[in-house]
């Protein structure tokens, strides 16, 4: 893949992530590709169709060793398919080297565990879905509960669906306002929540720790050094 | 499939779609059903891998012939592919016929064009992508530039990110408002457009009408009766 015509996103796809997590910022820069030479690409381990969190299955267009030098990396996150991925070699790998040369690394949601498991995050702020915080903070950073956070070269979002908002924020970053108010417009990304937004004074984020240790149990079982280090 | 044990909500893929208009829904509906007996499951004339309009591919989990009488069906939109797919017998037959028995039958963004072709919102309140208002219109519905639009048993999104908004909604309706709120609380969504929502004030709905007229000549050439209706 000939990486200098114009700059590749990298949307790195792993069994079982949260399919919004990548589709989300996916279109985002999809639609920014037609007013900017950005490059989205969807890398995996193969290009066989691989299933998400939702029914969905979901193909990458290109291998990991095909883009080995993006100009951009996105890792989308998930539930226990993606606490299971901390442990997988070949994928923890290949962000970590993909991000050694990429000008900007990118997540969303649980993908910033995927960028601690790299070792990319110690001691930088970052976030995370809400509930995975402690995760994140025994990856070596410091949990911030913004909608997206960035950190040198690093920006992550907070869960699910705040990949979008990231995703438009950096599409004015690589291009200016005015292109980016152009994608939101064509996304016709105008929320109303029917019940408003998320009142976050009743929201506990220790809620989802007794599954989310469950999950690091199970998916890391292989793993006894990476499991205690993050099952709490 | 048993379509009696839960609700089968049967989302349609089709070549091209906007990836962002199924993902975006079906993951509120996967994300439903861990509350509730709701069983999303995405439907296409073939499970093989197809191109959507962002550079990943989908595959449907069920043919049409396999999801004959969904409980609810949600047909997703996009750009040029779905004004081709208007003359495409075989969706539009399956949407006709699964949307005489689904209880709910909705549509997100241009995804109520696809009802339109199938004889489905003549006189009917209805919404679309901005952008695309005057097909919907010669379709023989009446376009509202509301979020999203009920009319009997169908419900209407606006463009792309819309579909989230309709889904929640339509949780709701399903279920009850605190479980729909669950919902929101894990996909995390709690909007921040990085510039704030659409000013409407300042966007010309017909900006597109020389594109979608392109798309139209292109898409239906082999269906001149059906171009000559929607060609404007």
């Amino acid at each position: 893949m000939d990486e200098t015509e114009s700059k590749i996103v990298a949307f790195v796809l792993y069994p079982g992530l949260t399919a919004l997590d990548l589709v989300g910022p996916l279109q985002v820069f999809s639609l920014l590709s037609q007013f900017s030479p950005i490059n989205p690409v969807v890398v995996g381990a193969t290009t066989d169709p691989m299933p998400s969190d939702c029914i969905v299955q979901l193909s990458a267009g290109a291998t990991f060793d095909e883009v080995p030098h993006p100009f951009a990396l996105v890792v989308p996150g998930g539930a226990a398919p993606t606490l299971k991925a901390l442990g997988d070699e070949q994928l923890v790998g290949y962000i970590r080297s993909a991000a050694e040369s990429a000008e900007i690394v990118a997540s969303v949601c649980t993908g910033s565990l995927l960028l601690g498991a790299a070792g990319l995050l110690d001691g930088r702020k970052a976030t995370t879905h809400w509930g995975f915080y402690q995760v994140l903070e025994r990856l070596g950073a410091t949990y911030v509960a913004d909608r997206w956070v960035e950190d040198g070269k690093f920006i992550m979002s907070a869960g699910i669906s705040a990949g979008i908002d990231m995703a438009l924020h950096l599409a004015a970053r690589l291009t200016d306002d005015a292109t980016a108010r152009q994608v939101q417009l064509v996304l016709e990304y105008d929320p109303e929540p029917p019940f408003g937004g998320i009142d976050w004074t009743k929201v506990d984020r220790d809620l989802m720790v007794p599954m989310v240790n469950g999950w690091l149990a199970e998916g890391l079982q292989d793993r006894p050094q990476l499991l205690t280090k993050l099952g709490g």
